[in-house]
């Protein structure tokens, strides 16, 4: 019944993953069911989206009951391709490869860091939680080595394009770019952006064109 | 001639500040011109799209020559809103918001962290870098006294909805939220969001509906 097949939007796919934060949260409260405008509330969408999200898998819901929590919850997870554990390499172990090596929710939504590698010999050898840091010169063998399929890419701009070829040429299909470079990769490559400067650019440059009582030029 | 008044889309921004990024790297490799071929390599887009989003906001190439990376660096950084500093308030010091408050590209980018608060007691009263981290129940003084523009939401999802509010409440009207979680909020403060958790699996749901040779089910 969910069989992961028909193509769904980008947009959709984030939006489960919204709402399967909200239903996690719901399920540690306890609570056993939920209404698509609580759904869609938290989503920050409306309710007739949330059951059409939704209804592109099966029928989750009952008509005025809600949507069970827990039985909701594993299908999201299912769709997802979360009810699996996924095999990833840290790449970049500076400050925000070390913020996300800690980052709890990572590992709780089945991503298991199982590489770390960097450049800085001074934290080679180191043990992080049980995975020991290597040089980044042996990239592709930890990789092949640790059969890594999701690579997070943490390292300066200027690297980031080599490092993802390095990283692409033993076959991981999909990247997490923390650095704020657009990668040029195969069409088979997935490449996501997590880009917090130029999000905060953005908030700027929000914030100058505003029209605001206390603006000044 | 650099008015920011114009309305240009939020891509076109977006696609600014990736441009900056590779001449902020060009100048410091002292290297004086660019093209747009170059510049739009890196933003991961097409010549004509760089010379359209550039042509907004007035002249800044020479036709062969290619633009002048130190002036075309000013003159998005204008645009942008950096050529001023920005006072930031950080709300919540775990990890997520201690590494932000350690990525080096915030203050070089003219966004400065003025107050940090938190909820935990033990964190209450250390100082980083000179910010003492100030409690949660005074967050509103705390943002009127430093005189805060932006905040950086580094929160729980269950508490951001809560925390959003306090801080409008005081006259922030921009808000960077690293929780999973959509904000209701005025028409008249900007959110934008940094949500690594669904960027991963977004990739987690690409990878599994992938055409691969080695798919199994």
């Amino acid at each position: 019944m969910t069989e992961p097949s028909r193509k769904v939007s980008e947009s959709t796919v984030r939006r489960l993953s919204l709402y399967l934060w909200v239903l996690e949260e719901l399920g540690e409260a306890e609570v056993a069911t939920v209404s698509s405008e609580e759904l869609a509330h938290q989503g920050g969408t409306t309710a007739a989206q949330v059951r059409k999200d939704l209804s592109i898998f099966g029928s989750f819901g009952k008509r005025g009951l809600g949507y069970s929590v827990p039985l909701l919850s594993r299908e999201i997870r299912k769709i997802l391709g979360l009810s699996r554990t996924w095999r990833v390499a840290l790449v970049g172990a500076g400050r925000i490869g070390a913020a996300l090596f800690e980052y709890p929710n990572f590992r709780d939504r089945g991503f298991e860091i199982v590489a770390v590698v960097d450049t800085d010999a001074r934290k080679v050898g180191r043990l992080w939680d049980g995975v020991r840091i290597r040089h980044a010169s042996e990239l592709e063998d930890v990789l092949r080595e640790s059969e890594v399929e999701i690579a997070i890419l943490a390292v300066p701009g200027r690297a980031v394009q080599e490092v993802a070829e390095r990283v692409v040429s033993v076959g991981v299909k999909a990247l997490l770019n923390f650095a704020p470079v657009q990668l040029r990769v195969p069409e088979d490559v997935v490449v996501n952006h997590v880009n917090m400067a130029v999000e905060l650019e953005a908030l700027s440059y929000a914030l100058m064109n505003h029209p605001r009582e206390d603006s000044s030029a």
